[in-house]
């Protein structure tokens, strides 16, 4: 029976919350699919940050490269900088892991009200794949004249041919595989004088290599404006990591609830561990609730189990939160329109497993 | 009587298409105020570039300086790199005039179908205050290691306190001026190490000036997502160069068509001329079939004339427009849900000033 050693890092907020329904959907789909897990629980947070003047251990990344995965729940939380903590943690974990590729699937799922007009489950499905360890996430750069009229500041970005080359043909490949052979690249290449014309060259480079995929590009302004405007043009949209994370914020926007959405960061050599997460923060503002929507991070398993080589059981998740969420009595937290609490959709997508 | 020098430049595309329809706008209005204009005519434009390898003249911009206010149309137009011709036009313009406010409304106008469920005009309805010189957009930076296996690029963005601070101020001004004080901050201090950080240093810095004014911020890829899921939450947004490109292209695709949506480029100090152009660009695959949308074009000349000094005539226009809109019978562009052409719009607009 196949066992995975499973890094169970809930994070700051509301990552505490929803975590604990990600593990009990494993536990009923493992038990089916004759499956187990190891699962190693770490509690790095902002709360070590204050403790510790850091995110994780100093042994951190040698703990987590034990694991067969990660799954993440959210970090940040006021008390802390967003960039200490982001930096210290997750960031930190994307890029040591070389995580270059980040998935995010954008689905309008049955029975949650969209901002859409005259959308219906089926018109807004595409794929969002995000470069996800350089380009605009970068620490090169500092201030300059520093308690001066003349103060500023300086953000470099770096974008490399190796870096942009594999994530583009990522997009390229996911394309063929998923059978809708047409990738829409995100670029900027009026503005941004150096990085989005290179950006734009590789893209028609790699582009070569895949002639029966059919390639657009738009800048990322207009590009905003038309997911929102005909989100049925889309199959698989390929950004830069600033590009990339607006893009796969917004879209899940669209359906409704951004806290659905998971969020595969994968080193697709498989020479690290990869890691998986909702798309959502960790909310403090509802933190303590008990009302977080734990579905971005049960579907986060879901693409876990898929990249552990785990399809079958991948797809009972899936198609449990699907009919869970189908029924008109379906439990559903505020952010859906219900009144239920983050354990009773838990619950219900556990039973349906 | 008073007189204006005006500079019209339509540039490329449908910039030529939607021009016209202004400036017969800016007559009927004109007459009916006692204004008039001296429109000084420039062909700037991608066949420059193709005849010169310049966008403009050697002189070109002390010819514009002889203007009171420049109206653009749209640069950019396939066989010219779009870094090229942007930053030998419009972004050079943009710079060399000192022209750091980009000041866009967002707002749902009469019988133009919405893509987001359940809005009417008043719903959404907002400014964007972008800053419109400095940050992201940027030449500094270069190619590295060109042609070896090793290549990339770098780019540079760059944020001084001055820029920073002069465009928060303006839109902390603006929320008094309106009458709606509150101030959103669009951000990515999460992210992006240094630029970001120091953004939202200044925000808070320059907000304690403005202690009745509500101040918000989010992270760019949430504050996307919000835009669709909650429009009416926002009152003024302020965002750096990129940040407020994209919010200004996304707000406007909410409210059903980028077209009708005015961009003014502003110098406060009036050192130099501000610039009007309407948010969308030049179009290629609809340029010559003269159905574009006039509307956005229209909107900026109402906001020259507002920068002008001339408040009368300007909301002369926008009146005249949200008649013309509000008619069921209305002449409507196809992006607009109709099928009337560049020219039916201008004409009733004109008319109905
Ligand atoms: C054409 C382009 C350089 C320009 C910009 O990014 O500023 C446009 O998108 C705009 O918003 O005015
Ligand atoms: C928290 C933040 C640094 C992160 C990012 O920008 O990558 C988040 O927004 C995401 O999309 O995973």
């Amino acid at each position: 029976m196949p066992n995975y050693r499973i890094a169970v890092l809930p994070g700051d907020g509301i990552g505490k919350e929803v975590m604990p329904e990600a593990l009990k959907v494993l536990d009923s789909v493992g038990k089916l699919c004759g499956i187990s897990f190891d699962y190693n629980h770490f509690d790095w947070s902002c709360e070590t940050w204050l403790k510790t003047g850091q995110m994780m251990p100093e042994d951190g990344m040698g703990q987590l490269s034990q694991n067969d995965a990660i799954l993440l729940g959210a970090v940040g939380y006021p008390g802390v900088p967003d960039h200490l903590s982001l930096w210290g943690l997750l960031l930190k974990i994307r890029r040591e892991f070389d995580q270059y590729v980040n998935l995010r699937p954008v689905r309008l799922l049955p029975g949650i009200p969209c901002p859409l007009a005259n959308k219906k489950p089926g018109d807004v499905d595409f794929w969002i794949v995000r470069e996800n360890v350089e380009g605009e996430y970068s620490q090169i750069g500092g201030r300059f004249a520093e308690g001066t009229e003349a103060e500023g500041v300086v953000q470099s970005a770096v974008f490399t041919k190796l870096g942009t080359d594999r994530i583009l043909r990522y997009a390229f490949e996911l394309a063929r595989k998923i059978g809708r052979p047409h990738v829409t690249s995100a670029t900027k290449s009026n503005g941004l004088f150096h990085s989005m014309p290179y950006w734009d060259e590789r893209f028609a480079a790699v582009g070569t290599e895949y002639p029966d995929v059919r390639m657009d590009q738009y800048h990322i302004d207009i590009l905003a404006a038309r997911f929102v405007m005909s989100p049925e043009r889309f199959d698989v949209v390929v950004g830069s990591n600033l590009f990339g994370d607006i893009l796969s914020d917004l879209g899940p926007g669209m359906t409704g609830t951004i806290a659905v959405a998971p969020s595969a960061n994968i080193n697709p050599e498989k020479k690290y561990p990869s890691m998986f997460e909702p798309v959502h923060g960790s909310a403090p503002d509802i933190f303590g609730r008990k009302i977080a929507n734990p579905i971005g991070q049960i579907w986060a398993a879901s693409m876990m189990l898929d990249h552990l080589g785990e399809a079958e059981a991948a797809a009972m998740i899936l198609q449990a939160m699907m009919d869970v969420l189908s029924r008109p009595d379906a439990a559903r937290t505020p952010d859906m329109g219900g009144e239920a609490r983050t354990a009773d959709v838990g619950n219900a997508i556990s039973q349906a497993v």
